[in-house]
């Protein structure tokens, strides 16, 4: 298409409010713009890549059978009351009401809407295994949406769902997702690696993400450096290596600590590491007071937390809490706690310095199992160099854009919502059930963050807006003109996605929009060129130009995207 | 595909409440199917068709350069208060508000915000003129959804917006959209008619509707039987066609009618034709009373008086507006009312019995013009066989489905939100605005209303499910399957979009499923067939079926197909 009526313009500088290189580059290339905090509307640049993206998807969910349908964005309440996510999501949703006074969700995900049709459409065994999918607006009302397209508040999601007959069948299901997934991103340019992660408010318990590897990503990412052993922060293990055994020479004394309240002043004060000390949280889960204690190096893993205490959020214990379980703050320790106490993998059998429960005072020489007892609990967080879990390895921590993300619920939603089918045996069965989901502007800007140089967007082809941008300069020169309405022409008649910058614009403007869209051939026709008969192809990605015969120019370029499409197939 | 699989199953019987044909087919079929009152999920066949009508629709939107984006459905409420549809949408919208109590409205249309970007974007004639046009759902608080997918809440509606310099660039663009929507509906089988329309709620003044003439619908469309002069209810009008002159032989002279408050009571008690009366309506508008005179043959219309008012809802005076304007309730009359009196062009320069703004009286021999005075305006519905506004031909009325509607805006939009570009004259200039809308389920299920039999649903190929639907009986005859496989992987190496009956059911339940899917073509591969070595090829439409050497089959199939496509291209 011609470049003077495209909607969007772009920008020499972006709004200084851009978050990351990412940001920056999708605001001045045109691909999207903001209507308010977290909402978007693609620019016709970036719709092209988004269609891209999305007909990515929709080949590889094809591909494994998968089924397309569409389901409505206003749902209404009384499906999402049957799992109890109507007051759970309620922090993080879009409600509305009709004038009747019925209540609504924007959709914040379809769980519950998918597993309603399939529980009246799907009878009997004969009809599974099914995978339907859609593409369809979220709402989701983010307290920071960040960085452009990363973090948003509406978003289309190509979302998924299995339902199969028993285990095995959802095993399957969830690993022919996982092999779409992984061939989607690798279609679309994106180096995603699948880590274990908490399945969060989502129900069941077995779950991936996709991740890319980037500085800009909100996600902390733990890899082991020697074996395949990858998860995300929330739910990542370590091997406990015990240190050296110290002997446990006699019971706990008491050591006057006045107004030493925290590990890093317990530190300065004692003289000892902070490995040397544990810390001890009173929290509150449901009725009770929970204590859960660590070693005064690290730090809580709150998703653990959550997940072991069955809870949506962790919260600290108050004053009166602190008064029943015997505690006194600034000084609590494990030793004669009236509390359930979690006690961390991460403390070993040895001596430590503890909380006495008495203001301005610790115990020195407590040891756990001795002097207190406590549930054993993997509840804190990886560090860089801990050891892999699975192998002889260490771990490393890096950031990451989580792009996907599956889960394998197995009967959770079947069983709530009464979800079942005809077995072969004459039972009535729960459908088992799993999800999977990727949100298009995230995926399409997580390309950006990973494909760009200091000038602008280096679109990987298979989801580049066009293919090849045909520059003409001078615009005023007839003969410049007709030449390169000659290659956009050929070039379209090939199969070629083109386009014509005819604008009126000198070469160094002309130029550097080029190179800030980012389309993978640029293909020049200048006067100089004509002189010589030749047209100059260059490839974003490479600093060096190719002249090529203006006669021979629309075949070469069709070679070289075929070439470069099939890379990417 | 398969057919085992396919999420959705038909229905042997629609539920009751299903209110046409089409509505009945749709659930049967298993097109869609309710989440709740006018909130629908595509099914994955229904799904298909609407991928396909989008696809038309967005082939034609291309074909005269519009570019494609896509908006958000959370849209904030700034926008809307620009052009005060915040408050004027405010009945039939869905509204939702974020955790720090920001206002948004589920997009009902996208005009404002269109207009916001395009503000931004275009700097310059330049630039123009543009059409952008995108697929994205809106949400509607229909008071009274209706017949399944023809009056819904949430729906996908394709909607294109025109940017111009100049009324002649607007014409352009509004008649070039008019072209698309015509070759649009042309292709999807749908026999629409363009006709004359309001613009309610839409602001403008130019507006056509797409009307398709079905008895489902619930539009009264206009139509001359001699010439091309064609309206909808709201805007219709009619050639005035004067009485004989009847003489004014004297002044008004009251006449006694105790109780007789109605036309038809008139009628009755004074023998006398309903044409012999005025009917006087008393209305509020604004700060004042309005009496709206029309002869007691002539129903108003609402949408006209709407119009004239400039008001969003007409509504009747009250008991203070009778005393105000010294009317009495069942007794008003023109003479000697103290209010705007509107007078309708029906309203014939002859004596008529009016009401005596007293009660239980009325005056005879009240003579318009002579005896009060008014404005003449045309406030009432045209019928049947009243007189063509263009030709010599009579009128008639029949009922239609509103398949799609354009509007010309001319600045409004740009006058209310600051849309203004840089003329080639160094002045700032309006942005000329238009906007067309299509909803996608409203065309699927008119193209049901008017496409099928009584077993089922006849579907136009280019938005048919599938193109072909073979019928293997039994799935028991490894020879029948072999001989069905064979012919579907054919069909579909030649491109032929194939559904597969692999179930294992009887002929009768295969057959009667696939008259009501609607397929063009049903293949059917039998046993008794193999003997013969032939398939059988039906076409939906016909009774009559072909009997095809199997050698021969797909190729046979392939050439019937691509000739019903070749029709509806």
């Amino acid at each position: 298409m011609r470049q003077t009526p495209l909607f969007g313009r772009t920008l020499r500088e972006a709004p200084t409010d851009a978050q990351t290189p990412g940001h920056r580059l999708m605001l001045r290339a045109a691909i999207a713009r903001p209507l308010a905090a977290g909402l978007y509307t693609w620019l016709p640049l970036g719709f092209r890549v988004a269609r891209k993206v999305e007909q990515i998807l929709r080949e590889e969910q094809d591909r494994i059978g998968g089924q397309e349908l569409r389901l409505p964005v206003i749902t209404p309440a009384e499906y999402w009351k049957e799992t109890g996510r109507w007051d759970s999501l309620e922090p993080v949703a879009f409600r509305t009401r009709d004038h009747g006074g019925h209540e609504y969700m924007i959709a914040y995900t379809h769980e519950e809407l998918v597993m309603h049709h399939a529980r009246n459409e799907i009878q009997s065994y004969r009809q599974l295994p099914a995978i339907v999918y859609h593409f369809q607006e979220k709402g989701r009302d983010e307290a920071r949406p960040r960085a452009g397209l990363l973090r948003v508040r509406e978003f289309v999601m190509k979302d998924a769902y299995s339902i199969d007959k028993d285990w095995d069948g959802l095993d399957r299901s969830y690993w022919a997702e996982h092999g779409a997934y992984a061939r989607s991103f690798e279609r679309m340019g994106l180096d995603a690696v699948s880590v274990e992660s908490d399945t969060g408010n989502m129900g069941g318990d077995v779950a991936h993400e996709f991740q890319v590897l980037s500085e800009v990503g909100e996600d902390r990412i733990v890899l082991c450096s020697a074996c395949d052993y990858r998860a995300n922060m929330e739910k990542a293990t370590r091997r406990v290596v015990p240190g050296a055994a110290v002997a446990a020479d006699g019971a706990p004394t008491r050591i006057a600590t006045p107004g030493v309240t925290t590990i890093e002043r317990l530190e300065a004060t004692l003289g000892r590491p902070a490995g040397a000390f544990l810390k001890t949280m009173l929290l509150r889960a449901g009725d009770g007071v929970v204590a859960v204690v660590l070693p005064g190096d690290r730090e809580a893993n709150e998703a653990k937390l959550r997940k072991l205490l069955g809870v949506n959020e962790v919260k600290f214990a108050g004053e009166g809490d602190f008064a029943a379980a015997g505690g006194v703050a600034g000084f609590v320790g494990p030793v004669g706690l009236k509390a359930r106490v979690i006690l961390d993998t991460s403390v070993e059998d040895r001596p430590y310095v503890a909380g006495a429960n008495a203001k301005d005072a610790h115990l020195d020489r407590v040891v756990p199992g001795r002097d207190f007892q406590g549930e054993r609990a993997d509840v804190h967080d990886v560090r860089d160099g801990d050891a892999c879990p699975k192998c002889d390895g260490t771990l490393r921590i890096v950031r990451g854009v989580e792009v996907g993300n599956i889960f394998k619920f197995g009967p959770y939603y079947a069983d709530k919502m009464g979800g079942t089918y005809l077995a072969e045996d004459g039972t009535r069965k729960p459908l088992m059930f799993g999800s999977y989901g990727i949100g298009i502007s995230r995926a399409v800007q997580t390309v950006i963050e990973t494909h760009h140089d200091d000038r602008g967007i280096v679109w990987p082809i298979s989801v580049a807006p066009f293919e090849a941008h045909v520059v003409a300069l001078p615009m005023k020169d007839a003969v410049v003109v007709a030449a390169a309405e000659r290659v956009v022409a050929d070039l379209e008649a090939q199969g070629v996605e083109v386009l014509y910058d005819d604008r009126d614009e000198s070469a160094g403007v002309k130029f550097a929009d080029a190179d800030l869209i980012g389309i993978p051939f640029r293909v020049t026709v200048s006067a100089r060129g004509m002189k010589a008969g030749t047209v100059e192809v260059k490839p974003r990605e490479r600093t060096e130009v190719e002249n090529v015969p203006a006669a021979d120019a629309a075949e070469r370029i069709t070679g070289l995207v075929r070439a470069a499409r099939a890379k990417l197939q």
